[in-house]
């Protein structure tokens, strides 16, 4: 029994953890949260805590000596790619980066199927970021060596909601309990979709604060309906903020409002200041998947509930302990 | 006497495999296939070999820790630049890639030069991608350190010429006795004109199948013949298919039509589907430098016959060989 | 006392050496040549000096081994980017190479400050080349782990500067006595700024030669002045020519004069050739910033005088010495 499990366990009291997970994901691909069980999560951050604590100890470890990512970029993303490639050095590994995929082969007209059966050639494991939604589950069809979903358009973006889940665990030491408030464009957005049915595994509150028009999709409300998830929906923050253990922001963009006029009412109405977080709790634990475009304001940054950049850091973490464990050597 | 030389020597039964090779390419440059005899590609297929067997026991070696290769790509080629990624890092050395080469002081309009004689201050070996002939040439001139041609334009691309009878050598054991036939784009095919110079060295038929437009230049049909080697041209691959050992198909181009409707009719002519290997001897063997664009259908891959992702791998075990020996490492 | 100390020591005679130094650097931002003592360049020297035999004898080290510099370049310089990638791998480091950023979530509106507490999350160390004086410092204000400033519009560059007094030691054994010639565009070259800055701590004299409309700017000829640095002002090299010991040569852009007829008449004028160097000293020292545009003939590359290849590779061994100080392992 160790960190994540501890903790989890204790909260949940659902399942008995099984430490037979070893080799689990082993040649698997990771494509989508839907393939995690609450058990695989434990599994994941006891994984992820003990390369955090290594890291902090002695920096880089030589786990994935010799092996080689491909991280395959067709769309840019210098967060997501840079962090996959920390994740792999930081293991011992090295990384074949490509981002500059429009102009290259494929502008040649290859299909995916054949960029990645050339690339697992070359390499051990493949990154994938793709424009397109489905292509990490074409990708894996395909490929005879892991592929990992770093975010398929509109679709899934797994890495992120693991290291949202676990940012939370490493910030409060549970996730039973809580109470998450998400924050923003809630309809477009692809990462909080993946994190409501996440905590759908724990038992949570959870209050949805957007624009009418930016509402979280009522088929994922029912879907966690289903699962006996208490949640609410606010387009007002002040109406849950008090009682929020969990302030998850995200972004809400210009091109969504029919006119710039309305844009402007709206955003502002959900900035985060230092007055918000003068009406918070004193533990609350404000998330932002970052980038950022003023929802949160800088004034902030220096709070200790402020958790964006501690954030990026688990992610780091997260993605080691996935690159180790689909390599078989976690 | 090693795995490649048993195979060539017992076929070729001309020349002695000498074994005083050791240290032959060090500090030389790879510009071009005209440069390697018959030992010397016995020698480096010897070498490449040693290194597929000890990637697929021990994944990397470290031979060429603390070794720096600058990766330098005037335009793109994902698949040939990752290639040599993955070989250097494979051989424990690391990359310093550039791709970015448009936007950057070659774009205040450095000379190629004064940027190879740059890089050799930071490198220790250099691979060279270039839209213009003679590119490598011009390169090497002014190089203290290797420099290795990736392609320079419509000239040589060496790497991919080795790496193609490489595959031939693994896929069959052999290379003299057996009948090759060359499909699609011969005319402007750099891949086909260097893969039959290096034939040109060994006892076998080669077969040329193309649109009359796209023939096979007649001053190599003429180079060969005065080697003795047996040629025949067609534009049906019907003629010659069932004879054929090694199918080697190439990619036409549109733009090398006058009217679409002439490209279509060509194009759908030369597709390889699982009617073609229907009617092909049981072990012939596929291959295709990639990207492919429909020249062979997608049916077709699960086929043992098809070599084309098997021929990808081989070229790394090429390239790591290459980078060994001129480093004095191999 | 070591090699730089001994050197600069006996020519100064200014300051006994300070072995206390080390450490000094460990966890400091890098941005701006006025941050250096004449100890601290000795120390920078020596360090610098120990890495190059290292380097020489065996190649690389492990000395930043684990460790990983985020090298985030916003406007492109192959040249730079190279330099600092060689620098942390001849060191045994890792390098995140984010070239593409006009790409990324800087396109989405990113703050700076928000990439460099994303970059340090994930690095140890971050090297910024960035379009707008001042970024670094800016980049700095935020970062809590060390940056280093690659060139910040036409604000420093102070790893230029450093390898640029670095080549003059390593070629002439000395720094003070000389007469250093500084040629070309010497009002918008942030190069020669910052190089007569640092030559103000020596006791030289320096000689401007350039057209009229790009001469040295009057408060930085002042502020040498105060210095008790002599100092004379020429259009034509002629009149200093024969005493010049280091001729350090810049780029005249075309976009600085009115008419192309001005700038062909000014350019042909300031080109260096075999005839220019056939009246210099036979132990001159020939230097430029590179990429270079026809200002240096390539007839000369062969003179021995010439150094501008050689001062490429200093400049590695500079940044070697500045990424093992900031994350104290020199």
């Amino acid at each position: 029994m160790t960190f994540s499990g501890q903790m989890i366990n204790a909260e949940t009291k659902r399942l008995p953890f099984d430490a037979k997970h070893d080799g689990r994901f082993e040649g698997q691909h990771i494509l989508s949260i839907g393939q995690f069980s609450l058990q695989d999560l434990v599994y994941i951050f006891d994984v992820a805590e003990e390369f955090r604590l290594m890291v902090r100890r002695v920096g880089a470890l030589e786990l994935l000596k010799g092996r080689i990512l491909a991280n395959l970029f067709y769309e840019p993303s210098t967060r997501t790619s840079s962090s996959f490639i920390a994740a792999m050095q930081r293991l011992g590994g090295t990384v074949i980066p490509i981002n500059e995929v429009r102009y290259s082969s494929v502008s040649k007209g290859e299909s995916l199927p054949d960029t990645i059966r050339t690339l697992e050639s070359y390499a051990d494991v493949i990154v994938l970021r793709h424009h397109e939604t489905g292509s990490a589950a074409l990708a894996a069809k395909y490929a005879h060596k892991p592929v990992i979903n770093a975010g398929d358009g509109i679709g899934e973006h797994p890495t992120q909601a693991l290291l949202d889940l676990y940012t939370i665990l490493q910030e409060r030491a549970k996730v039973s309990g809580l109470t998450i408030t998400m924050l923003g464009d809630l309809k477009y957005g692809r990462t909080v979709h993946s994190l409501a049915k996440l905590l759908s595994l724990f038992d949570v509150k959870i209050n949805y604060v957007s624009p009418e028009i930016l509402r979280m999709p009522a088929d994922l409300i029912t879907h966690l309906d289903g699962k006996g998830i208490k949640q609410t929906q606010h387009t007002d923050l002040d109406a849950v903020l008090k009682e929020t253990d969990i302030l998850y922001v995200t972004r809400i963009q210009k091109e969504r409002f029919s006119s710039e006029t309305e844009y402007n009412s709206v955003k502002n109405s959900y900035v985060i200041t230092p007055d918000t977080l003068a009406q918070a709790k004193p533990d609350m634990v404000l998330m932002h998947p970052l980038p950022r475009v003023g929802e949160i304001s800088m004034e902030v940054d220096d709070d200790p509930r402020a958790a964006y950049f501690r954030q990026m850091e688990y992610g780091v973490y997260i993605r080691m302990a996935l690159l180790a464990l689909v390599l078989g050597k976690a």
